[in-house]
């Protein structure tokens, strides 16, 4: 039975964008579950009601529906224990908790890069509410608030150096092969690159080639999103 | 048989700071392993020239020689598979290198505040050597180097927010028990208690109460060394 998510959508349908509707849906391929993925803005709250709350992602499986890119991964790992682990065993659960929360702070920082980039890609029925509630979350317009990105850069790179110096000895979090803790840091940088043409990593950073490789795991499924696949970045 | 552990000591043979040692020193507890210590100061290079290298970690196990803490953890959980494991499990071993160089990354961001303590804590022999090689490291005098560490303190613990985050809703990084992934990370938080009366956490915080929990593991074998444990370090 197809498992049915509602996913985050720019202007048009298909620029799927959520840092993390993207863990879900990497994690749904990495399970091999089949998905049918509903467009969903953030002003149809209506649409997702049902959950009981007003974010996505949110998936409905077997009559069952589950909210938060956390507790769908826990769901999934339980509930298809014979696909293979999103955490790499049963005890790789709790070591994987941090690479969410890391994830989780690496969207605030680059926010500060993609803010107004995301205005700009939104549907019209969105950007009024996009606009007020990031502006009163941040303290600031979204052009001020990105206006120092340039400058701003470097301390980003910098504060990916733990990750990098991993990523230039195993190709993936999770070793040679992917898991849930490389789709949750993926998930911010597929963020970006569905909104924005800046270039968040040097080309020949590590992480730009874990990226890649992510970018065409499932048959270039998150490739084929629409994005910015610019020569830098 | 004992294991020995060249260990880095300051003036007083029993202050053993180093954060990458006490990775070391709490991996052989988890492992249960005997080990016998031997007090080495930075000056100390013929002592561990043996090893073919300069540093410490350094343990000898039946004739053979292993440097640098990750190695070391590599070693110790191929050479005792019996023994509790250091990363929860074959798998997990990768998903657990990002905890070291993230531990790595977090020792040169707490040195920026304990670099002058460690100068005052160091035996005689050693501080012409280190006060030279740190300052041509960081460019700057030992002195000039930490003057600002109270107006940094508020971006030390910004950066600690994943991790406080994880430490919310788990004991561990490893879940309901430490693993190697919690030494990687507690050795710079023990290595600055054992040097210096500055209060980098507060003492609500959840990582403070974590660091607490790994300082009474082992009967309390990490409170036990010479440190600082004020009333908000």
């Amino acid at each position: 039975m197809t498992i049915v998510l509602y996913d985050l959508a720019g202007a048009e349908e298909d620029r799927r964008f959520s840092p993390y509707c993207w863990r879900t849906r990497m994690a749904l391929a990495h399970k091999g579950l089949p998905v049918e993925t509903v467009a969903w803005r953030f002003t149809d709250k209506q649409a997702i009601a049902f959950s009981g709350q007003g974010r996505v992602p949110v998936i409905v499986d077997k009559g069952k529906t589950v909210f938060d890119s956390w507790s769908i991964a826990e769901y999934l790992e339980d509930a298809y224990p014979d696909r293979p682990s999103l955490f790499g065993g049963s005890d790789e659960k709790p070591l994987t908790r941090f690479y969410s929360c890391l994830a989780d702070t690496l969207v605030g920082g680059i926010f500060r890069f993609i803010a107004l980039d995301i205005l700009n890609h939104l549907h019209d029925k969105d950007r009024t509410y996009f606009r007020k509630s990031r502006e009163e979350r941040v303290g600031a317009t979204l052009e001020s608030y990105v206006a120092d990105r340039d400058a701003r850069l470097t301390s980003l790179r910098d504060s990916l150096t733990p990750l990098r110096l991993t990523l230039k000895m195993q190709r993936y979090l999770g070793g040679d092969r992917p898991l849930y803790a490389d789709y949750a840091l993926f998930g911010p940088f597929q963020w970006a690159r569905c909104i924005s043409p800046f270039a968040l990593l040097a080309r020949d950073d590590p992480i730009a080639l874990w990226r890649d490789r992510l970018l065409d795991s499932f048959g270039g499924l998150a490739r084929s999103s629409p994005g910015y696949d610019g020569p830098s970045s």
